[in-house]
């Protein structure tokens, strides 16, 4: 959401022409403050704001815009002034930018840039969306390993203005092979007059180009570095990816998550970008696919219809009894799809954890027995009271169980463990929860006779 | 999950007691591969394979063992050991370690450690669970305003082996208050005869001791800083938290938004090391609550049972038509709790999300709708077919605003919107649906006459 706190005095400066105020607030500010501040302005207004900073300020302001701004900014611009902010982004940003542009205006940008950054463009476009090649950047700062440290700073201060960092710096042979990695931190440490071959370390934990970048976001967060070196086939250094995109890569996989646990398929966009037909399909075919499942429950009501005729009183109790069974299965499958996601348990370790539900689930059970006999006896006498309560407790324990155990099956079944977890617990709870309650008022009736009517 | 794949390797060494393989494990590799591979070891072989490296390079070690491991590790060494090993690590992990200690073994370890670091760490245990002051460390390198850059840089180089980070400076005045921050890049490109208040950033972005922590672990990444300051009320410079500490905040806020969304109270440690008893008590809540809020949809069945006994082939669709409402309303709910949590869309935009979706529920409403009038109609002829088709599209458009406006109700009333939001949704759309069906199934047997048996 933009913020508006300081809107009306922006306008006010661009309206009055107040240039020493529009340069301060471009340039002296964060550029993330900048672009917060500014993100209400149109875009006509936003351009005459920037205008008042140099280009590589104005490209690094238009990175901190969300998405749909950029875009908007893109079709406000000229091409000309256009290609040369695109020269000057970081390049995963840009491509970032460029990914969301219709084709026609990429292909009317790309020739106005220079060659090598047009190259650089098209090879960070090829990568697929879910791979780090799609998240990683080029300007990175690499060194070869026979310069000596003092050498290497100076090396460093001429690349700085361009690289993404110069904290980590890659070591490559001839071939551009990956050989060792340095820090900033080792160089300052290290005499001026060693070589970089002998302060680097070998040992590089580097990501494969191919790799998924959730993993590769967890590695790099799980070994707190600052930046992680991607590698071809033959170990050839073709980017990093930086620590400030893992909370990105992460938070995106999260929504996939939270998405996938309710039966969204994944959206492509924000929901704020996501039109009502795109959505429509993201979930129509969860649902429908449910309805079938749910022909179960039916098929149980319909053995039981007599059962359920003779005592119609004990359709009160039918949403409370498969609704509880649905709320424990999606309690303990979150918990469990959670844990699973985060490696905090691992897909070995499943029977420990149906031992340690087994008493949670009944404890819940318990509980859960004794307010349904307490509300069944109020309504219909103890013997309805009995047949809740005790159904209550099975189902209860039941559902828990269903809900441990779907996790794991999914995982093994090589799903994501998260697909649809809370709705189709629900309904596999739901049948398992008819199923028991009807067989137990069977068997209660059999002994105690029929119920008294309401 | 331990790495069991050098597990062998590693005991044949401390075997045969090949100290040359040992040090090179222990110190050539990185600290969290060493951590990685050595975790299953037992407590014993772990610290008689850490003790082939220098105290500092322990520590590191350490930190990178999962929690319950480095619990097990501290009731291992002696007193002693460990007292050298707390003041070695990042202050930061070392008050981590400490909170998860008895209040007794912390007290015994406290007395051996140096009086600076006693201090420190006291005052950071000080601090609430939620707070930034939980997840800053106190280990920052700063400087004052009126030092040269040469001479900064070589303070730096000085500090270095003892901070979290030297690519960040802060520039303090004589009473610690925060003026300025420059970062190691600023000062390597940077004359080193300017002077360091020439060249520092004065607009600093900084966090209230007091801030809650995920607000700050989301600055930090929105700004892509590698660390943030954290100030007291009197501006004075505390701590900082750096880029390492956002994805272990994020991960831990997610989470407890998972639980939340499937109705379970935050847990307080991992899933694995909460007990059975302490996961009942975070789930018993809500379902009994949900047991009660499940008596209004009993109500409605009570209401219309003799509508139910005369045409009990109604019951045979209860399930699906409760079902579908549920899930209808989850998927809902979970893409506005996600996209606000995300802050992709703000409680303002309520209207604009309503209008949308209705497009999007009478879209799914239709669909289901011709999926249940066929199987109505093949159950039980035209009519059944007529009422449970109508039916599901007034269940479906109805849950899915249901779905849609109570994420930004529950914000309104100053509740966290993913609060059992899965469940509650599925509780208050049984209820809905089931008055909807009920009242429609009179409507068209009023209007058709009764149902054929089935």
């Amino acid at each position: 959401m933009p913020n508006v706190l300081l809107l009306p005095e922006l306008r006010e400066m661009l309206a009055v022409g107040d240039e020493p105020a529009l340069q301060a607030v471009v340039n002296e500010l964060h550029p993330a403050t900048v672009a917060d501040f500014s993100e209400g302005l149109d875009v006509d207004e936003t351009w005459r704001l920037l205008a008042h900073a140099p280009i590589d300020r104005q490209a690094e302001v238009l990175t901190f815009y969300p998405p749909p701004k950029q875009v908007e900014m893109v079709d406000g611009a000229g091409r000309e002034a256009m290609a040369r902010l695109l020269e000057e982004m970081p390049h995963d940003d840009r491509v970032d930018l460029l990914k969301r542009l219709d084709d026609e205006v990429v292909e009317s940008l790309l020739p106005l840039v220079t060659k090598a950054d047009r190259a650089d463009i098209r090879r960070l476009l090829s990568y697929p969306e879910d791979s780090v090649g799609a998240v990683m950047t080029t300007d990175y700062a690499s060194l070869s390993a026979d310069v000596t440290v003092g050498e290497a700073i100076s090396q460093l201060r001429r690349q700085a203005p361009e690289k993404e960092t110069i904290y980590y710096v890659y070591v490559v042979d001839e071939e551009r092979r990956l050989i060792g990695f340095v820090s900033l931190r080792d160089l300052i440490l290290a005499k001026p007059n060693a070589r970089v071959a002998d302060v680097m370390h070998r040992d590089v934990i580097c990501a494969r180009i191919d790799e998924d970048r959730e993993a590769v976001a967890r590695k790099l967060a799980e070994y707190d570095f600052l930046a992680l070196p991607v590698v071809d086939d033959q170990h050839r250094l073709v980017g990093i990816v930086t620590f400030d995109d893992v909370a990105d890569v992460l938070e995106a996989e999260v929504t996939e998550d939270f998405h996938l646990t309710a039966a969204v398929a994944p959206l492509a966009r924000g929901y704020g970008q996501t039109n009502p037909w795109a959505l429509y399909r993201r979930r129509v075919g969860w649902l429908v696919v449910l309805v079938f499942v749910n022909l179960v429950s039916s098929g149980v009501i319909a053995a039981y219809e007599e059962t359920l005729q003779a005592a119609i009183a004990l359709a009160f109790f039918l949403p409370l009894l498969i609704d509880s069974g649905g709320n424990t299965g999606s309690q303990a499958a979150t918990l469990i799809v959670r844990a699973l996601a985060t490696g905090e348990i691992g897909v070995g370790q499943w029977l420990r954890v149906v031992v340690k539900e087994l008493a949670v689930g009944t404890a819940l059970g318990a509980t859960m027995a004794a307010a349904s006999f307490a509300l069944g006896a109020f309504r219909g006498g103890v013997e309805v009271g009995l047949i809740v309560g005790i159904s209550m407790l099975g189902i209860v324990v039941l559902t828990n169980l269903i809900g441990v155990l779907l996790p794991f099956v999914l995982t093994r079944l090589r799903f994501d463990p998260a697909v649809a977890s809370s709705p189709l617990i629900t309904t596999v709870a739901d049948a398992a929860g008819l199923f028991l309650y009807f067989t137990i008022a069977t068997w209660v009736i059999g002994l105690m006779g029929p119920l008294q009517p309401v």
